[in-house]
């Protein structure tokens, strides 16, 4: 799918810059948008906030950073900006989302906090809200499913990595009424994901002697993401994530079962039908040569997603991967996506770094 | 499970000592069974056939093995042993198995040349069958499985290493008629493995650089362990396997859709009704600390198999986890145990080591 | 050491297109030419050369390029450009040259074939010259030692990567007169590389299995980089490489012993002196945080090298590291740096990529 | 170096039964301790003690050793057995050392706090010591060096696992006048570990995110290792430690520079005179294959070293290499063959583990 830039969104012209503040810059994510932004021919880095590294330079955490002259800042001082780039832990965003919204016109938000639309959900899945009347504004980030509403929206709420992987490897399906989610079809999501999903904090399960070579089962039913990946998906995903041996990457094999039977042509038609217009999805399906499905290591660094298909005559099942980099498309790649998007920016700014190869475990 | 010994199988006693010879002991499975039988109590290590290496030491190849005068030496060679060991690429059993036999009363094959039951699942799998009369008489090796038919067995077939970690994780649900195999449940084995199955050769798709991090799917739909998974559990299952970074170890999970629904109570009941007096088989579901399912580290280097197993209530998807090192548990450990339980030496002779904590991509 | 940008160089202005071929594009020095000269601002990728691969487009060996259009052609095709990379193996080269000069104004060299400046260190260190004619207007690639002779240089030959980390490494002790090379003080280098290093080619040692999570020493005497190494800092250094568990990466821990006691002040003036002004060197050293020292993970992806110290009171040894990612700093933007200088860009065009954090082993 | 057994030693007989105790069995040397002691023919394993794990299987920790029964104990209840391990923190052991001795009539410590020879070593290194009236009577277990002395101690202290690798690498070119100490010798020991090194305990650099694919050094000089090298070599060494991707081992490459010229014939002399009645070491020096110099994957979770060298005629350096596992040779297997010949038992008894091939950073 070749790149497509976007052409005359409204509201910012291409070459107008922006003010933006990365709250919780001192984790993986929030360190990624800091790498992403500084980078951005849009955005001037006004502010990188962390309360347990206020006043040490960026680059004392963030080694590839050590160029640079920002400093963090104490997350109670915060500038006023143009855009908030919220990396905090979930919670953090739903309690200080007024103080967000007083320091910035437009939020983006990295956690949990604003992913689901309900109340309800929040109340299922999580420890309830703090801010539920924010909910309704609040824009999942995926532009592939929300390309219409993200326009001059507010608030927007990056999806989680494993859920973003899922989603995209499915929704053609749905798309194309291959699946219909009526509950009938069988669809089990068994996700692969690299350490720097668990974030920048140390932990026994974590640490290299422990965490190497791993294959290891981790909420193999009741996972969190379940609940944005129904939501999005409008169908009940059986959902099992394994931590593997690569720090970055998120790779889900999803195998469903639908109740007519499709072919090969049916499923190209699904995904191309999704995709051929996306800048940021390489449908990758077989072929020659050692990468002949998604991987990722064929993403990684960068805001590529990629989807493939294989399809088992003999027992019906559509076998479909899609793979992402965890911290890029996963999270900050896709928030600024989404920015761009949201603010009339062109929508791949920032956003062209194309990857490298060999890689081991980006 | 506590390590329970054989008692008093008929045939050889345990103070008795075999003469054996590996053919083909320059791969991987072939270093294996050195290993093994060289500390085995019964085994006197009488031969290491390698066409390439003839005439050098095995410790030249397998640097674990430098302390031992052994040497290679020509296949076609073959000195009077009493038990075989083939451990050559697919193909070379069948075509060989009358020179097998004249060398040897017993012969243990660790290639796909003897697992099925068939020439016909032979024509569909593989490329057809050169010695299809010696098929009825072999023995899948799978203790587990077939404990009753191994004692006094001439051709023992030890299982592939995906096929064995999927069989021995659905199992005991085929044994508690928790799932019936009449095609109307849905039964997903995806599996993760490590580089070492690939073999000895090299590949660019298996090189370093390639392949480290990798989450790559591979044969996603048609692999032939397929076969003996459905003939050994009678149900057709829809199997998918992904390289993954570690070097030795096959973990699968297996998403399942019982007809009825279960209670957990149900699922210990099964796991524990299948395996209780298996020496090999851990049962490790849940809990505390950093291992709390089944995980290749754990079993890494030992003949032992973890199953575990959750259950998710909301979707009523079982899920089974199941992991054994793929060249022991899954190969070589798994033919000498059969060849113990053959021969009526104490079963779980030369296979004692228990694993090294911590250990890396063992 | 910030980013200075250079100033007006003679030749090309910057925003000049130059157009450039890649001869030996499939190799991984190649596909890192191929994503840098894609993304690099003055140059117009023409053509990408591989005797295998001729006719495939270039995502299907470098996957991180699927979104390009370009394809390999026949190395016997050359069309007249500006510029002609060649990352051929060794031999090639000097075997081409003239067909090079054919095709190009101006040939940028990563093989070793033009490193060195006398036929008399190709009799001894290789096997001869075929073209020793062109040795002397060839220009050793790396900026911090050459910057004067690049600009105009019609014959660049880029530096080899364990050679470029250590002459890196230890080139401002020199500079500083710390180490006089008279052959009176011992100068140990010992490097650490990654499997990257091995070329896309596969081998049973380089196998993953075999390779990963080694130390091994090869080449442990007489590495033909140290040829280059005492060429360039005019002093013998007794090198030894091993291999280490990582794809990319050159890390070079220098022990040295000067015939003079230093001070740590005297090595902040050494390095600071050498590299103040040098828009791709960072110098780290000491300090707080998890990355205290240069890291090959620092710099993974870019063109930056890292280089600090230590210095032993005791024993009076200094300890200096250095750090480059192989293929990047080590080879191909190398190679982009010096074509940058040689043709009057600016000088840290198409080589802005800042790394990743974290990062396993990239 | 055939294994050869040792014969007669005084004390107990190779039949006897001895009670042992691990106290600060939850760590990784803890488990190692476990581990060889479940499986020594001479040792009962009466306790197992942990602080934080009181009352917990093993198995809950170490995974490998699910199958046993054995549960921590609280340290504070110490019964009497005849061999107390120690495998606690530094200080712990010099501060509890009465009590040990109350419990146990030998005591073999794997900490720090009984290897240097004095109270004055123990201020220059560490923060001085709580019990030197035991300084004396403590034997370093290394029996390579100190088989005199080890029969009958009643206080062993197992050696650092750097300072083993860099010792066994270079006391064969003491012993054989090839260096003499005197301080005219330049003498380099450029070491590379493993991530177990740094224990159970979890923190930010070694999380697997920060730590995979590193090369990294620390404590580049004044490393504590440095004080027992030059204690048993009688010479000072320059000594540099780099973590690297793997989660056993320990390579000491050493580059020295004797002060008169050596051939390599008197270096098989000098590593074969030391070295060849010694079971645990091979001696693995150039040859053909993968594995031509001492690997730490060639004897991962064994007791063997493996030692070899190179001579780079240009320069006159003697390059050592040494490879170990850090949690056997290096710590928990060398105080168990220490203790066998400390007991008077088979030397080689409980240790007999061969290691496996392949295998990854095991």
């Amino acid at each position: 799918m070749p790149i497509v830039d976007s052409t005359g969104a409204e509201g910012a012209s291409a070459d107008e810059t922006l003010s933006a503040t990365v709250v919780g810059a001192s984790g993986f994510a929030g360190g990624e948008l800091l790498r992403i932004l500084s980078g951005h021919p849009n955005f001037d880095l006004a502010g990188a906030t962390s309360r347990e590294y206020a006043g040490k330079s960026v680059g004392s955490v963030h080694p590839n950073l050590r160029g640079t002259d920002l400093r963090f800042s104490d997350p109670a001082d915060l500038d006023s900006v143009d855009v908030l780039f919220a990396a905090t832990p979930h919670g953090v965003s739903m309690a200080q989302i007024d103080a967000f919204y007083e320091a910035a016109d437009t939020v983006v938000d990295l956690s949990a906090d604003f992913r689901l639309n309900t109340a309800e959900q929040y109340e299922e899945w999580y420890d309830g809200h703090d801010a539920p009347e924010y909910l309704d504004e609040a824009v999942y980030a995926l532009p592939e499913l929300h390309r219409e509403e993200l326009p001059g929206a507010d608030l927007v709420a990056a999806g989680g990595c494993n859920a973003t992987a899922t989603i995209l490897g499915l929704h053609p399906l749905f798309e194309a009424g291959i699946l219909d989610g009526d509950g009938s079809e069988q669809i089990v999501a068994d996700v692969k994901v690299g350490s720097s999903e668990g974030g920048a904090t140390s932990s026994e399960a974590g640490s290299h002697a422990e965490r190497s070579g791993v294959v290891r089962p981790y909420a193999p039913t009741g996972h969190r993401h379940e609940a944005e990946i129904e939501q999005e998906l409008g169908a009940e995903v059986s959902f099992s994530a394994h931590a593997v041996d690569m720090v970055r990457g998120a790779a889900a094999t999803c195998h469903v079962f639908p109740s007519s039977p499709v072919s090969k042509g049916d499923l190209w038609s699904a995904f191309r039908g999704a995709y051929d217009e996306e800048p940021f999805v390489r449908l990758q399906s077989g072929g020659s040569g050692v990468y002949r499905y998604p991987e990722p290591k064929a993403v990684a660094g960068t805001n590529y997603a990629e989807v493939g298909f294989e399809l088992d005559p003999g027992n019906e099942r559509v076998v479909v991967f899609s793979a992402i980099d965890n911290l890029v498309k996963g999270t900050a790649g896709q928030a600024v996506h989404a920015a761009n998007l949201a603010l009339g920016l062109e929508e791949t700014a920032g956003l062209d770094f194309q990857g490298l190869h060999p890689v081991g475990s980006p």
